[in-house]
């Protein structure tokens, strides 16, 4: 397997773009919810304002309303994890946890199937 | 040691009761942050409005300002985290991920230091 190839913004470069296909789950004027492309668990969703903003830190108050939109997008999405499976977990990153520098949240559900390396656990590699 | 006694809502009942003692790291009109009382990872800090709101995703129009409050609490207590250690993971949990039925945000770096059962792990045992 070739090595995985890291973006700055994979959101902006990418996903944005159509260069990458995603398959979406929610979509409105400021933000997408996508299944991610390398899940990390077995339900792995990824919810990401339009715009570039750098991360949940760095929302200006002219960003509010993006805010909000990308808030309720996850409300949305995590509702739809509740309704299916019973549960979900959402979380962002900060600071050095953040690989990708465009603020994402994460909605999942499940086992973890990837290591920090991105590699696949032992028991999903067998499947 | 005792088997750890279970709240259906820790944080209503004991703490912002003052019954069980936290060490606050931010209070605002309608928000506590604290330190975790039996900490999951190295900083285990934990957000919560003071109001009693289920869940992330039972927030109502009308608690909007509550909710606005809790978010820049958060914000605030991760810049503080990624001032401090670099980096930070906020998340919260929905449906059967979440055992106290209050909403709370967890803001945390580090490595983890206890099991899903809530035991220390045998690193940390071991200290």
């Amino acid at each position: 397997m070739m090595a995985e190839q890291k973006w700055e913004d994979f959101y902006c470069d990418e996903v944005l773009t159509g260069k990458t296909q995603v398959e979406k789950v929610l979509e409105t004027e400021h933000s997408l919810a996508f299944y991610h492309t390398r899940p990390y668990y077995e339900v792995h969703i990824i919810v990401i304002p339009k715009k570039h903003i750098l991360s949940f830190l760095a929302v200006t108050i002219e960003e509010t309303d993006i805010m909000v939109d990308v808030l309720q997008v996850i409300r949305q999405v995590a509702a739809k994890l509740e309704n299916e499976h019973g549960a979900c977990t959402i979380s962002t990153n900060i600071g050095s946890y953040q690989s990708n520098k465009h603020m994402h949240w994460h909605v999942h559900y499940g086992a973890r199937i990837r290591d920090e390396q991105g590699r696949l656990l032992n028991d999903q590699q067998a499947k």
